[in-house]
């Protein structure tokens, strides 16, 4: 485990990390998810602040794109249908000129197991599988969907110093541009 | 801290106060929320009794604007896209009439923080940050999204014997325009 | 209250009842709900063994038409926008020759207490408001939204000797018209 | 019941076995429902180790289809509208050449007795209903919707040494037609 002053960015799963695991299944096929504000608030407060941050999940949704997009993340570092995980988190690691040791993971289930040990830290949720506990560094004592990034998020943010919340600068990428000026 | 008797209008975030915080993705960007009818019936008493009630909000969503409208809230009144929130407090009260402490403010995340301190009383849900709850003047035993707004409410109103149902005269802007005569 | 066995008909409210209270708001201001299949299990056991069943619900939506004639309703039956229940609960009852005693009434909150008074048997979810709690007849173990309906009507119609499920007759209403032969 | 090297295939029933038994009505009268990402895997992950899996569900919607497909079974498979399942089900086993005593099935209400009763494993989740709970083979320390069908699934397949993931081999049928290249 890399110690947290190391660290300079983040990736993760979206299904039992970013959500609780539901998925709500559309007449078309499509899926969507609930996304946490607090979680959420904690994503764009670290790529406001300049962190990368790395999408990496088997899921595949227009929704996802945006969700993602919206807390300030470039398409380049949005990864879908990725059921082989490592790969693209060892190309996300290249593409920002950081070593996989300087990057946080969190990841609950079996795809992202080599992922979660390849990591500098590797973070489960508390409702993680159990291979996933037995291989992270750190199980958060918050479960998918709720509190589990932003408790580490926040704690790296704070201890590097970079906790910032800026009022008057507007997020990056909210809304989206489909529903920019509908209200 | 004011005191109850001299409290005469409401305002609140969405995130976390009206919900438990999850928002639902859609796929063009829009973000859904879930709201719990026994807040709403709070909030609606509150509209109907006289009480003007402020919304301000980070999120964006047509779906916001209606769920506003229809608890008898005002145009005037809705506030989205409002990651400043202090200097739209203090507009909202200017534009009552009303100084800060004779307002209630109802917040739970780090941008709420100044508006919860300004106001009259800051009432944050159980579930709020811990730098809300060390801020607020009332802690409520209730999480966001469930009892939160209905409790503290209640009991203003109860207070102030206003806390008045009439079966008689329909909620004031429901249902909203888009679904009237729809079934 | 009534005894059980003079009980001929059911009637409840929608929101805390069927659901747990949350409703999720859509951009044109409608508002969807979650049934839970135990319950709705319940209810169409009680129309499919002859049981009036009414809905007598302050909301307003296509959503719960549909809903409630795939659970074997009558449109007659199904009364929205109905803030001031009680008479509607009186001309339920008369419309098909029952007095009110004879007439089980779920109900949660404000709008429901005279309503929960006049039935034979009044009966509130566990999580009903205190008001609702004292005036009630009955006081269910169970929550709104997830099997406090199931639980009394299971109860009501096994002491009747009407619990009865039969595979081989369609459930009537389902699937709704526009949606039949969709798959 | 059957020992757990002879089973050979799963089937199962919707509602309250890969989803809490809850269902959003939407305006047209269909009904979405949330199903688990780690139930889903597992589903995934017995197909794509040659298991068939067969649906017996009552509901009826094009969600459903498409929830299915994507996990990796056929159109022959998927029973929608299935209120009387043990001829179903005898009909899911023969198809495939099996004996019922050789498939596990998942049930968690009445329409469920009689298959739980005929199947070689009759499994019901933790909140599956009494009658049901005394006719299981196996009850899940699980509810229905989060774990019941991954926790079962997955002794079976360990038990048998194909709990096998194969990161590099694309889900079958996922995503579905419709959304295909749709990001």
């Amino acid at each position: 485990m890399t110690d947290i002053q190391s660290i300079k960015a983040f990736a993760a799963d979206i299904d039992g990390i970013f959500t609780n695991g539901q998925v709500l299944a559309l007449p078309d096929g499509d899926l969507l998810r609930q996304f946490d504000s607090k979680d959420v608030f904690a994503v764009r407060t670290a790529t406001d602040n300049g962190y990368p941050f790395g999408i990496i999940t088997g899921g595949y949704s227009k929704s996802l794109y945006y969700r993602c997009t919206s807390m300030g993340i470039p398409d380049e570092d949005i990864h879908q249908m990725s059921k082989n995980k490592l790969p693209v988190f060892l190309q996300f690691c290249e593409s920002h000129g950081l070593k996989p040791s300087e990057v946080v993971y969190f990841g609950d289930d079996i795809p992202d197991l080599e992922t979660v040990k390849a990591a500098g830290i590797g973070v489960v949720p508390h409702d993680a599988v159990e291979q996933l506990r037995k291989a992270a560094d750190f199980v958060s004592p918050y479960n998918g969907g709720h509190l589990c990034l932003r408790h580490f998020i926040e704690m790296i943010l704070t201890t590097q110093e970079r906790w910032i919340f800026r009022p008057d600068k507007p997020w990056k990428g909210f809304p989206p541009d489909p529903i920019k000026g509908s209200i």
